[in-house]
């Protein structure tokens, strides 16, 4: 059964930015907490919208023809296939909600690809 | 294109407990913010998951076995088909996330029932 889900307790879990990790699940959709410091990579995912939440800090999202600032307690979700790069100036702490099997690069790939783990 | 979601803007718009307002989609899910205070009725969701995560108040998602106590930054995500009644003693703002087509009472129906808006 369900256990409730501290997402400032989990958030301790992590050491490092971009390594998210899951901590539950809606249907067939993982909730991830991340540690974003600084800009991620470029990329997009053509199969699924993105959802974030500012838990602490404050995060960028760039888009090719604007920038989305959130603050705590600010949600934005990414259209499915709209190019995106997440950024931070101070460690930032987020709450991302996409369907399991979503990789966090998207159509990028490369170094910051990071494997699915369980907090 | 989408806007930013700022969730406490969107909590001032609620007028009263129980009447959800949509602010934004994750494809086919909706996310919207409630107001609750008291309590809501019994009722279950066989078709999905159900997520409660806690802006500001505190929570209780009354169980059939026990309760689960949910205090600002804290989710709990109800399993399909387990029966569930939201309560909160002084008004308490959470956000929901479920599928589009979900309704708020699920198999109970009755008075408490919400139609679906945008806010």
């Amino acid at each position: 059964m369900n256990e409730k889900i501290n997402l400032a307790e989990k958030l301790t879990l992590l050491e490092k930015p971009y390594e998210p990790g899951i901590v539950g699940f809606i249907n067939d959709y993982k909730l991830q907490v991340v540690k974003v410091k600084g800009p991620f990579v470029w990329h997009k995912h053509d199969e699924t919208d993105d959802f974030f939440l500012v838990i602490r800090g404050q995060l960028t999202i760039h888009l090719r023809d604007r920038d989305i600032v959130l603050d705590p307690g600010e949600i934005f979700v990414v259209p499915r296939g709209v190019e995106h790069c997440p950024d931070a100036k101070e460690e930032t702490e987020v709450l991302l909600i996409e369907p399991h099997g979503t990789v966090n690069t998207g159509d990028a790939g490369g170094d910051m690809t990071a494997e699915p783990r369980l907090l």
